[in-house]
């Protein structure tokens, strides 16, 4: 891919074109983790190239996390994307780069940033549409407040994983339907959630909600999200008080944050919200992203959900997250919740693709409800860069292990 | 109070006598803010008295947080609280110790850790029952998983401030229940809720579960938590995923960590769990601690509850939190949720206390429910120390501002 705009060799549908340029922290052999730009499959080492030219906040990419450069804010961000991308297409910097191109295959790549407090929002209609009538199929499957506002709740933050964490099954307490008492044992519902995550990177202050048009000073980029959820677990403790340990044993995110500089050429309006939102909700730069995902089990495509038929935009989250004066910090993340269309192949969890494990899917010639222990998910997801060429989010991939 | 047992000078009725020595972050004046113990009305700047007597660890005493101290684990902490409880006994400590005496009044009180995740349970019974009955009036007050699991949720983390920080009325969405429609603006039934916090010191391993009985080696004691809720935001939101901004705005917490050695002279048995917990649940050391809280709005009572008569002990609430595989970390806070004991007055909330806003309290001749603006709670707590003196958990507060 582009041979002719980079002088760095970027095999052909490589996620990490010239246009791309996400960060992410790698660990190469012993040494300290750091901030690298991923292009093909290389990463830049970013702090003795930055170093080197004098960069403004260089040393920044000597630290393990990405949180100090997300505090920045939005004019060193749009600094550093000119920088590297001018860096990876003048060949006279070839010299200076080519030192610090780490082949990503001899790298582990980290936890990018540490999480702050995690919100997962719900905003797919047909996700809401879908868990609505599995689990209460007598009465209308989306509750009154869902098109006034976006639904969300608290996850926790500090069991958000890396990449290729292996996932433990969680036990807990469920309850069938027609027992009298719980049991405890390992979940026997061991679900996925395909999501979009958003990385806050200029906090704000208490007190002070964050207008809808001024989600693009606040929010860096995007990672994949996998919400890992254990639906008996979900059902038997989520009243009053919603889902707790049915969701907290583990959160995977891909490694590489995108900006949302790169992603604006995916940039798509919002599917039209009736009835109309109240006025904090409303705004000039209401947008959705046009993103493909793909859920993979144990290698075979099982799913292709849609970002752009998501209900509520980003920006519409964070404005409501912080309309009561809640405050957001630096390494915030807040998640879409499961991403489903409306076709059956479109469904971001396999409560959803085998509609409560009474459908069972056919994958390799083996049916499929939910988890089995060494199973590997894998999701991945691609827009389109500026110059109309695939733009990768990467993937994010866990295997589950026994409990 | 105890002039006989240490040199230095306390008030009769303080809550920090010499069996007590809270930890604290402090700030005098333009200094870095530094670790500290209550004594009476005075403050040992820790720092410079650890390190003039070559304590191990003296060094975490500098710094803003208790995070690193709380991080050593049990032995140590055992081990800097029998170094304080000679400290302030032995005469031959005053000429070490005296100038590095400071005034409680000369300083501000930081929050004394930086807070992981936050978990807020909803641990006592009267409490559930009260608001089943108001939120739920035709069917039983107590939702079917109640008596068998710490029903809880996440909360948000990065808006726990410290005692003092005033309180901006949320605004937001809520709808009455004779509207078609939500409404925007600030909340009309803002309250309280009176909750012990338990704080974590000692990490746990993702996948492995906190066995109940382990609960004094991660926790490494308790503050006073104020969880201000929006009681109309919370109303309309939290359906189906929990409580979200009706509680994301503040919740306050109290500046001094009373170390759970020195609440250990008011463990009192856990009241009756029927039916029997299941066997993660159940432990050898299963206990609750006997504290009066007291609640004042502007200067009077209008509540004492009993924390005693809390349903699930924190023992179990942990062991509940981290059944599933998930992890602590240090500087994690989980609260009890609302304690309310049986009587009308010992509610912890004024929901519970007005009975929905349907019957107010006669206050200073002034007839109360929801919070105005200008109204300044504080939440004050009591247990007994090992001599049989009062020991106090300090207090926390807090005043509303204007939206």
């Amino acid at each position: 891919m582009s041979s002719a705009v980079t002088w760095i060799d970027i095999p052909a549908n490589s996620p990490f074109g010239p246009d791309n340029l996400p960060l992410g922290v790698f660990r190469l052999d012993d040494e300290e983790p750091r901030v690298g730009a991923a292009i093909g499959d290389h990463i830049i080492d970013l702090a003795p190239v930055a170093s080197a030219q004098m960069l403004n906040g260089s040393q920044l990419f000597a630290r393990p996390s990405l949180n100090d450069f997300l505090a920045l804010g939005r004019p060193a961000w749009r600094a550093t994307r000119d920088w590297l991308f001018d860096l990876v297409r003048n060949p006279n910097d070839r010299d200076a780069v080519e030192p610090h191109l780490i082949p990503q295959s001899a790298v582990t790549m980290q936890l990018p940033f540490t999480v702050g407090d995690y919100v997962d929002f719900y905003a797919s209609e047909h996700h809401a549409t879908n868990l609505g009538r599995l689990f209460r199929p007598d009465s209308e499957p989306l509750l009154p407040n869902w098109k006034h506002l976006p639904v969300g709740y608290h996850g926790r933050a500090g069991t958000i994983v890396a990449s290729g964490t292996d996932i433990v099954r969680p036990s807990g307490q469920r309850k069938a339907p027609d027992a009298t008492a719980p049991t405890y044992g390992p979940s026997q519902r061991l679900d996925i959630e395909v999501e979009l995550g958003y990385v806050v990177g200029t906090p704000s202050t208490l007190g002070t909600p964050i207008p809808v048009d001024a989600f693009e000073e606040h929010v860096y980029g995007v990672v994949l999200v996998n919400d890992w959820s254990a639906r008996d677990l979900q059902a038997w403790e989520y009243v009053p008080l919603g889902p707790f340990l049915g969701k907290s044993f583990a959160t995977s995110i891909s490694p590489w944050v995108i900006s949302l500089d790169a992603l604006s050429a995916s940039a798509v309006p919002l599917p039209p919200q009736d009835p109309p939102v109240l006025p904090y909700l409303a705004g000039q730069k209401l947008q959705n992203y046009d993103i493909t995902f793909e859920v993979l089990l144990n290698g075979h495509r099982v799913s292709s959900p849609q970002y752009k038929e998501t209900y509520w935009s980003p920006a519409q989250m964070l404005a409501h997250m912080t309309v009561n004066g809640a405050s957001v910090r630096t390494g915030d993340l807040y998640a879409s919740g499961t991403i489903s269309g409306p076709g059956k192949d479109q469904r971001g969890s396999f409560i959803e693709l085998t509609w409560g494990g009474r459908e069972p899917l056919l994958v390799d010639g083996k049916e499929h409800t939910f988890l089995e222990d060494g199973d590997e998910i894998t999701i991945t997801a691609w827009a389109t860069g500026s110059d109309g060429s695939r733009l990768g989010l990467g993937e994010v991939v866990g295997t589950i292990r026994p409990a």
